[in-house]
């Protein structure tokens, strides 16, 4: 259980020297990881290539074997996601708040980096060096575990970036990649009270619950989503179908793609027909028996019409399905919401304003949106640059996270001699 | 393992219903807790006595018995504490930051409850009152775990905040007491995954490690504080006297007292001979060989003055004592405090800007002072009125924690039809 000890004091100690680091300082490093990965485009592909040769040859579905591969486009991609990276405001050494004590005393609330991260992750590269360039420019040390299946790209990738790092001036042992193959790193990264001040797993539910169940040190759930939308007969119904149309289609593998449509039952006979209609061929639909019986004769349409189950409300599909419900009211539709839904992102179609209030403030998710879709949910989207992960607890951070979530606060506290009395 | 499952039930759909109430009326139903406790006074002091009789029965001394006793004074001290948190600005439903992207969706940052708190702690009966309050402010239900010891007079107070909550139109079902008595119960409340969203241990050093290591949701570590001031040349040598004094005298049972004292080698002449007298009679110094000599004649006082050893400097003595040590720079004193402080306070006495720089940035700890006592880290010093306790910890919260702490964020996002290309 010591494999990863110095790695620990390592990243640390590097982490002490960082956190002064000005913002020109540190867009310099990391501009130089770039560069570096850029120059360094044939030993990373190489490497790349080794990995998804043997992931092949060990029966690896390529599907998977895709979210492995790497060639020119997809290093240009990640060299994009580290300019993006710089481009973002230093989150650190902001004031958040200040004020003065009646003693004169001046406090001040300032931002500061969290410490040393770690993540542990699936099979994409392009995560590595995303997580890196966040962490850097958020002053915090990066411990990276990535999938034993990617480890010679990873291997090749934080080489690169290290060594660019130096380049700039920078700081290279902020980053580091667990690479010792040895499954117990999962268990160590874990347990490292005192050296790691907080661990993010990305990935499917599996790695997140293990790592949740895991953890003694502070964890940052991210990922599932099952969301909904719920639509209100006052809504507008073109727009509508679009929105779940959108909503449910555009990328029905992602954690803001909607799962269950909820319809009040006076929106069902405009809804209903169209909707049949728009994803006729595309998506398939689980239905209660009111909003069956409610697509009527648009059912020529060709739309795959299936009975819902209990087991649908509480099923992220991740794929062409849509579960479909059939509400009384505003109230019944959040009811429903806040039993089976994972706080993720939530939407409402409607016109009536006591509705969109009513569900804004009821509704409890990181993200309420009304006759928007749920897809906008995303820390690029947001305008928070390479994302690190949509927070779907509530401690910490919330929603979609940028740079702020690996920041924490400091006191400053100015005198001129005051004691307490 | 079941004992509590039918109070976090209770508890989460109180919350639900406690969420949208403005602060008028939360402010409401904390006055009528209050005026519950005034009017039931004989009942809770009764029970309190019951409590009191059996602690001194079963041996237990009178420093902890202090703690556990109520009297009429002590009962204006309790709703003097509620009354305070009605004072405070609610937490709830205040917009954080809002943004229109380049699509037109318009994105608004507010802060919502956190949702259900445990809070778990020791025998002081005023926590209840408090915590209670805290909490009913911040929107969040609360479960409350006291000690044994203390059950009957946690019992009497819980009652009467109930029905005053109930009697000012609040929602009693938001505050419980876990009061079957069963140690299992802090085992449940600790891995009450999708029931607790925060658990917060209050007491000694015991309580708060046992929380951590078993707690499966998240918790807010309180407490532990080896505080240091560490004194330059360029000082006001009489105010660093009365600021060292302060610091370990006022009141050295608590965490931000302070704990070491470093001392720049070229300050030792002009600090330790008069800090001696004025330490002399009051607390005994453990001192390195070089500070030891400094304080020379002056030693004719009478101070206590020991040879220090290594486990001085990690020891939170919580008493008379004062761990000195000569250091050869600032930045040597902010590597004595990295590696052997809690994080929680710590001050540099100088008139030195780059020094005060150095020692501001450099020291990882909730609040650094310049010029002033460790003493002031306190929520109600700092203005948060009650307090929940000190942060030790990065995560979520840091430092002196008011109501914020209970809260979290939720985006809401106003379109009008948008979708995702």
């Amino acid at each position: 259980m010591d494999v990863l000890q110095d790695l620990f004091a390592s990243l640390k100690r590097a982490q002490t020297r960082l956190a002064p680091e000005n913002a020109a300082a540190k867009n310099k490093a990391l501009s130089a990881a770039a560069a570096a990965i850029d120059r360094d485009r044939a030993a990373i592909l190489a490497a790349n290539a080794r990995d998804v040769e043997k992931a092949r040859s060990g029966g690896m579905k390529e599907s998977l074997i895709d979210r492995l591969f790497l060639d020119n486009q997809r290093i240009n991609g990640i060299i994009e996601g580290i300019e993006t990276v710089i481009r973002q405001e230093d989150p650190i050494g902001k004031l958040r708040a200040g004020w003065t004590l009646p003693n004169g005393l001046f406090v001040e609330q300032i931002s500061v980096p969290m410490g040393v991260a770690a993540i542990i992750y699936e099979s994409r590269p392009n995560v590595t060096a995303d997580c890196a360039a966040l962490a850097y420019k958020a002053g915090c040390s990066i411990l990276l575990r990535g999938s034993s299946s990617a480890l010679e790209s990873n291997k090749a990738l934080v080489a690169s970036i290290k060594s660019g790092l130096a380049d700039g001036g920078g700081i290279a042992d902020a980053v580091a990649l667990a690479d010792s193959g040895n499954r117990d790193e999962i268990d160590e990264i874990l347990t490292a009270r005192g050296w790691i001040d907080v661990v993010l797993p990305r990935g499917g539910k599996d790695l997140i619950r293990r790592v949740v169940q895991n953890a003694r040190i502070p964890v940052i759930e991210t990922g599932e989503g099952n969301c909904h939308i719920y639509v209100e007969p006052s809504a507008d119904m073109d727009k509508a179908v679009e929105i779940i149309a959108n909503a449910k289609l555009q990328k029905p593998g992602v954690c803001n793609a909607v799962e269950t449509l909820l319809i009040h039952r006076d929106a069902l006979a405009a809804l209903m027909p169209p909707l049949a209609v728009r994803l006729a061929g595309k998506a398939e639909l689980r239905c209660d028996a009111e909003s069956k019986a409610a697509v009527g004769t648009a059912a020529e349409c060709g739309i795959v019409l299936k009975d819902a189950a209990e087991e649908d409300w509480e099923t992220e599909f991740l794929d062409y399905i849509l579960a479909v419900k059939t509400v009384d009211s505003c109230g019944e539709a959040i009811a429903h919401i806040n039993r089976y839904g994972t706080r993720h992102s939530e939407a409402i179609l409607t016109n009536d304003l006591q509705s969109a209030e009513q569900f804004r403030m009821g509704v409890d998710a990181a993200c309420v949106y009304v006759n928007a879709s749920t897809r906008f949910t995303d820390g690029s989207v947001f305008g928070f640059g390479a994302e690190l992960g949509i927070s779907t607890q509530k401690f910490h951070t919330r929603g979609p996270m940028g740079l702020e979530a690996l920041t924490t606060i400091k006191y400053l506290v100015s005198g001129s001699g005051q004691v307490r009395e």
